[in-house]
């Protein structure tokens, strides 16, 4: 059955009907606006959109793949925050001959991604387009924190990272090229594998700031070192490129560290903290913060590119 | 300058210098996520999205006005469930030849919209695409008042009005027709005025449902008799035809009762109260509620067309 078939509030409701029940605190959809809890007196709140052609491919990633990336760019901002995801806001823009299952089952991925850490889908908006686009809002608890910005990195602060970089942009790479495997790149470009609750994590350990990394880690720390007015030097041996991603690189000629350092999508979530910190081992540290500018590799400027311009 | 000689981020920087300045209790834009005052413990979330072709006209609105409409999409939407706008979110997506100036202007639309509430927008995303999309989520406050939904209009209860309906509808046919006036009908299709302080006052008169009219006073009114499982009168002699309508409907050909019974985009508030509720004068009693389902007008059933489907 086609949207137009459904018509919008059919589809609405078929939707409504696969995002699960929510808490027992929240108003979900079906008002002019829903209520989720806030109950640190804050609502932590971020907005990311995918358009398809530039943040997706329907031949690439199910409907489902794409329910999952959309939330999780959401959910991991929320996070780079220090806080805790509670609700997502879903806008909708589907072509009218867009298979009604496509749509029930990217709001299955939207809902499957936010159960991760506890969130529900609260509301929504859809509408008619010749462009398939997806814009989440997600909204997050501090829990009494401050949040964790991007601005309080100092001189002397190790910088740590929490989560895998590179696998999202191999994934990318070998899809673009005509490949599906290794399954284990792909995988991880159409589901990102994000730990999220790192972010709050790394909030109780001090961390002076944090950045979610979805444009590449030397752009998303460039970002840090802007807000923060220092310099931040990144060393290359703190990343090991794991077989399937050198097997890849070796078969498609590419520098895995192009993908490891300047790839972005898989929402590691990267953080700064004061030098002596004891850190969990979900934390490697890959570099350290000093008196400067900029972001540079083994203390030299870094060759390969840096990562993404959404309109280059 | 087109958007992809200004970049990502320069387009983000000029966008956010026209934004104004975030109150002292909001982190606004420029990390991971903002942070937006929720004093009541809860938060009021709200998406909706336009698309151009779709929701607005280029050679019809300009770029304020199409901000000024997406904002008041969105805060009218907060207000009808009883609550004050605070922060709003804004994912755009954009061709890549779309003159800077026109984003600059759209930012300042929504701006200066957000500001009559005193909300101001804190965050957001860009993309390009081939289709101009703007989706706005707006974030709200009850004041540790319940939420005032769809589903508590009880039999016996008034409804009513307030704010105008059947104005941006006349204005749409006006300019569909390629006429660009009666100015006072195609000015409030560019930008609603909508009565967002009455939102909060309803709550505090007792309003037992409410809703923001956003797709015709007779299909949202539906809304709210099936959530309530109540049926739901309007007497057509509570509508006046203001003189500019009339002459405009007379000189189209077009019943004006179509436009103000069934026209949106005014987002106007219509809610219900306890029979012998004192209104103040900004609310006009229009109907009635009553055991049974559906809406009519006079008591019989309307034939004119009951609003909008966005997939049809």
């Amino acid at each position: 059955m086609s949207i137009a078939e459904a018509g919008e509030f059919g589809l609405i409701a078929r939707i409504v009907a696969r995002l699960g029940d929510g808490r027992a605190d929240v108003l979900g959809p079906g008002d002019d606006a829903a209520v989720v809890a806030a109950p640190d007196g804050r609502a932590v709140a971020s907005t990311d959109v995918l358009v398809e052609g530039r943040h997706f491919r329907r031949d690439w990633s199910s409907a489902a793949d794409v329910g999952h990336r959309a939330a999780a760019a959401n959910l991991a901002d929320i996070a780079a925050m220090g806080a805790t995801p509670t609700g997502l806001l879903v806008a909708l823009c589907v072509p009218t001959d867009l298979d009604v299952a496509w749509a029930e089952e990217l709001a299955e991925g939207l809902a499957a991604e936010s159960a991760l850490v506890g969130a529900t889908v609260v509301g929504g908006d859809m509408s008619s387009s010749p462009t398939l686009t997806i814009a989440v809002t997600a909204l997050g608890d501090l829990g009494g924190r401050a949040p964790v910005l991007r601005s309080g990195a100092q001189p002397g602060d190790v910088v740590a990272l929490a989560g895998r970089t590179g696998y999202a942009a191999a994934g990318y790479t070998v899809l673009s090229r005509g490949f599906r495997t290794p399954k284990l790149l792909v995988e991880a470009y159409r589901r990102p594998a994000v730990p999220y609750v790192q972010g709050p994590a790394a909030a109780q350990l001090g961390a002076t700031s944090m950045i979610d990394v979805s444009d590449g880690l030397l752009q998303d720390l460039g970002h840090v070192a802007t807000a923060s007015v220092v310099g931040i030097d990144i060393r290359r041996d703190a990343f090991e490129v794991p077989d399937q991603m050198r097997d890849a690189a070796s078969a498609l000629g590419v520098d895995p560290y192009v993908w490891l350092l300047a790839g972005g999508d898989d929402h590691a979530l990267a953080a700064t903290f004061p030098a002596g910190v004891t850190l969990p081992p979900q934390w490697r540290v890959v570099g350290s913060v000093h008196e400067g500018t900029g972001v540079t590799v083994d203390r030299k400027p870094w060759q390969g590119g840096t990562g993404w311009d959404h309109f280059r």
